[in-house]
């Protein structure tokens, strides 16, 4: 079996790239050093091999089922997750007052990852419920601070974000989910979610769903909505469990992959008796939503990145010692076999999938500093420059490991030739598992329509600018490099090219053609995304050429160059389509399909 | 449920593009006429709609077991291959007097395509049964014809290509398995395969396993393999069925995908009882193996062509009925959701997926067409031409279709959001169940190495010439049209660099530098791909120019501009890889991977 993650290469981004040491020097994590987070990185990765990777087929071959009512799960999950609890990772970020390791985002998220590695749908259980404790931490009561968070930062408590409902998907505006006044200062909502991960379980104390609704009375569309909270069963002012609440499972949903992780229809208030508590202000729901489904987008590019990197890492193992086949060019059939590695064509699937996955990997822990860089650097305009940068990476983040680390899983399933198609080999699972990010939390399609429309263009197109201002100074960087020159000059080329580009978007949105500029969006996220990593894989790049000669600056130097060549010219016909506001989609009448 | 074919594209390809009435002009197909083919495939459609879709999900999920050492397999699929037995479509070409139905291929290979679109795994039993009988018919004794063809015509013994060995997949040169005579003019066989498709089962009387290997003391490598034919049950001069050979169930394998068909470890002769007949000439396995993987490859490419097929109408019927958000520039709340065939990013993906299932199809369907060509062409010059032609097109129409309606599968399940991640919704079975296509009959990896390491090269490039010419000759007829003029310019612009790429990579092959040139040889069969295809889908457009005016003739013009502005503009990009002979995959060290 091979490894499922490599820490060479998060130490790597970490340490060598990203300067987590240099974190230390900010009040927050004063206390932490270079130490304290290899010891959370090495107990994620023991936990992760000794209790998450072990289950990983098997959770996927006993999905979760219904028995006499109740929900089963395989239970090595429940051992894992009591793995992950018992060493506080459900508070990596907390303080320490609040019994939390105060780990920056950055060495939290390379910590997640690791999990993501081994057993994606059972590491999906904190995550939710991570980001749930952090949606309270933001907008709730201080009462609900105190009943609900140490039971969450604590694992005894899991989370949930319900907001999809039939008719609501990507509309979340058409939710129809209704909340009425109890009198008592608790609501009382009404209706079905679906597509509920982690709806229903019996892998902690209480569930904490977090609702998105409609006041009865409200507007229609997204300003309508407020947010909600439910408890599976009611909290005490002691924290102690009350009565079950009115929230029943409808059914269990069965998915191709991530079939670890419960995913259920939800029915709120068949009784006319679901409790509910309201989280922040009326209408405001969507918006506090948002940093919900921000960090959860993050996370789901992160998951993206790590299983296209246990794909690769396995990939890699069976490329070194199966022997198939000689060189194309010196076929001597009476000579052993070579391990396939030496076939260009394997190594060229190799090198993408290195280039996928460890670009995909940067992406997300750049926007994971740039987190710990818009809540702790002292600067306010400094803060507020990594917030803006976030706000614009968002969209790729999400999107861009979706698409590229199932690629990558695809090829992992074509090195391994007829075996990869089994399910004796681990491949197939991640492709299956890696499957769902393109959808989940927003499509790949509204992200794009959130970085065409939206992000590119607020604040007068700012936050490109900030963008294109550090894509800038990497290549100037790379181009004092002898061995970079010509990569510093292809990225600024395709930074020049995304900016036209964009300016072009913006000025056909601006005189009345929106439909047409965004009717190509996702080429545009295709754009922006290709340039984003080509720029995160030449700053990697700087930062190997300071390390000793070995395989892994080399590595770096190999995929880099790959990825220019292979990949980053893909942009000019991107760029293309979104410049000339190609119509060809738009004007394809939906009778004549 | 959305229907798994849609008629009016097969009656397109075969009757407005492809002239299938003309074959009825050549003395074999004197007896036919478009009657005679439409009524084969109206019964090719109510089989499969009746027998065949239904139990597509079922055999998924109730995939071949082990029972009391017998094999078990739904009983829906007995009863299916019973009724397409009954029909007579395992001798769909077979002569008359064969008790055939004496279509031509093309026609065949359309009524074959529509099983493949509703049950691919159990479609897969006729496929390989019909090809293990043509192998037989070309290079069989005049005994084995007599004893085994008609069974096989008549579907009541089923056929394998048992080729695999685990140290031996896509080197197939390594084969092991061992035949010694046995003095009687038959031999005893002995070694282990892998990987194969149907290798027991109760579905048919007996199964006929056309197996390579090696004769005991011939040479190594590929020229030392022969062919041998091992039938599960002795078959007596009279064609009945004795006892039971030494051809032993080694295991059933399981898969990601295709889970209908049974797919075996088998054990020649651990018994040292496994009789074998030798098949054509000692040491011209191989070479004979070759028409059967060649019409395999074929095989793969329809079949992946009609998965994509079958995902897009079920996303497109999908699409015209979910209602789900408004239009992007038009988003008043208080109005009805829209069918989110409305949605540009929507009607993108079904653009995508048509040109690429529908230009698969006619990939696969010329293909066929070159096959009667070559077979029934009165002129001697003019067949040889089709055969050419149809060899250097061969790598392509397994692999293109394989690769891009697979991509098409992809955004099937896009289209349909989180219900497409379910396994309530037929998409995610085609995904899994077009995953193997890229892999088996040769890897597309292999594919790229036969067409650039030998096919373009061979006679002096003069299959290439001949695929130029005809490119030429659409784009000639092209040019006389207003409305093609623009595509007719790219694809005339496109052969000309494939022409210039494919000359300097034998320039590079001829002076030594094969090695280097292979290396990219992946790039060049999409660029290759890619410029036959938006060829096909130029020709076909000029077909629909034809017709009267109408959804089908404008969603061919749609969809073909979409492939020209979309996908034709990649090849630039590929060509300059080959071209450049780029060296990032070559000289990356596997060490530092």
């Amino acid at each position: 079996m091979a490894a499922f993650v490599r820490r060479a290469d998060l130490d790597f981004l970490l340490f060598d790239w990203l300067d987590a040491e240099g974190l230390t020097g900010r009040a927050r994590f004063a206390d932490h050093g270079r130490e304290t987070f290899a010891a959370a990185l090495d107990t994620a990765e023991a936990i992760a091999a000794r209790h998450f990777q072990p289950h990983n087929r098997k959770a996927d071959i006993e999905e979760p089922r219904l028995e006499n009512g109740r929900v089963v799960v395989v239970p090595e999950a429940k051992a894992a997750l009591d793995a992950f609890r018992e060493a506080g990772f459900f508070a990596m970020e907390a303080a320490p007052e609040a019994g939390g390791m105060a780990l920056p985002h950055l060495v939290a998220q390379a910590c997640f990852g690791v999990f993501d590695a081994a057993n994606i749908a059972t590491a999906s259980y904190p995550l939710l419920t991570i980001a749930a404790a952090n949606l309270i931490e933001s907008f709730g009561s201080d009462d609900q601070k105190r009943r609900y968070l140490p039971a969450m930062r604590a694992g005894r408590f899991f989370g949930t974000m319900a907001l999809t409902e039939p008719q609501a998907g990507s509309s979340l505006g058409d939710v129809r989910t209704t909340a009425t006044p109890a009198g008592d200062g608790t609501w009382r909502i009404k209706g079905g979610k679906i597509f509920i991960s982690g709806g229903e379980h019996e892998l902690s104390d209480n569930i904490v769903h977090l609702v998105l609704c409609r006041i009865a009375g409200a507007p229609p569309g997204p300003k309508g909505l407020s947010l909600m909270l439910v408890s599976k069963y009611a909290v005490g002012d002691d924290g102690s469990l009350g009565r079950r609440n009115d929230v029943a499972l409808g059914g269990l949903i069965h998915k191709m992959g991530w079939r670890g992780t419960t995913s259920t229809v939800l029915n709120f208030g068949e009784r006319d008796a679901c409790v509910a508590e309201l989280v922040g202000e009326p209408g405001r729901g969507l918006a506090q939503m948002f940093q919900m489904m921000n960090e959860a987008r993050i996370g789901v590019g992160l998951g993206a990145a790590m299983l296209g990197h246990a794909g690769y890492l396995a990939a890699l193992d069976y490329a070194r010692t199966r022997p198939q086949g000689r060189p194309a060019d010196a076929k001597d059939v009476t000579r052993p076999q070579v391990a396939i590695v030496e076939h260009a064509d394997v190594r060229r699937m190799l090198l993408a999938q290195k280039a996928y996955s460890e670009g995909a990997m940067a992406l997300c822990l750049y926007a994971a500093r740039l987190v710990d860089d818009s809540r702790t650097l002292p600067d306010a305009d400094a803060r507020a420059h990594a917030h803006r940068l976030l706000d614009v990476l968002t969209p790729i983040v999400k999107a861009w490991p979706a698409e590229w680390c199932l690629e990558a899983n695809k090829l992992a399933i074509q090195v391994h030739g007829g075996y990869g198609f089994t399910r004796e080999y681990p491949v197939e699972q991640f492709y299956r598992d890696n499957r769902l990010n393109p959808i989940h939390e927003g499509t790949n399609g509204i992200q794009a329509l959130d970085l065409l429309g939206r992000k590119v263009t607020m604040q007068d197109g700012a936050a490109l600018a900030d963008l294109l201002a550090r894509i800038d100074a990497t290549a100037a960087r790379a181009a004092a490099e002898p061995a970079l020159q010509d990569m510093a000059g292809a990225l600024d080329a395709a930074a020049r090219r995304l900016d036209r580009v964009t300016q072009a978007a913006r000025a056909a949105m601006a005189g009345g053609r929106a439909g047409a500029a965004l009717a190509n969006a996702s080429a545009y996220l295709d754009l922006a995304g290709h340039t984003v990593v080509a720029w995160l894989w030449l700053d990697q790049t700087l930062a190997a050429l300071r390390l000793p000669d070995g395989p892994l600056p080399r590595g770096k130097r190999a995929a880099c160059r790959w990825f220019f060549r292979w990949e980053l010219p893909k942009c000019a016909h991107w760029a293309d389509l979104v410049e000339q506001l190609d119509g060809s989609v738009g004007e394809t009448d939906p009778d004549w399909l």
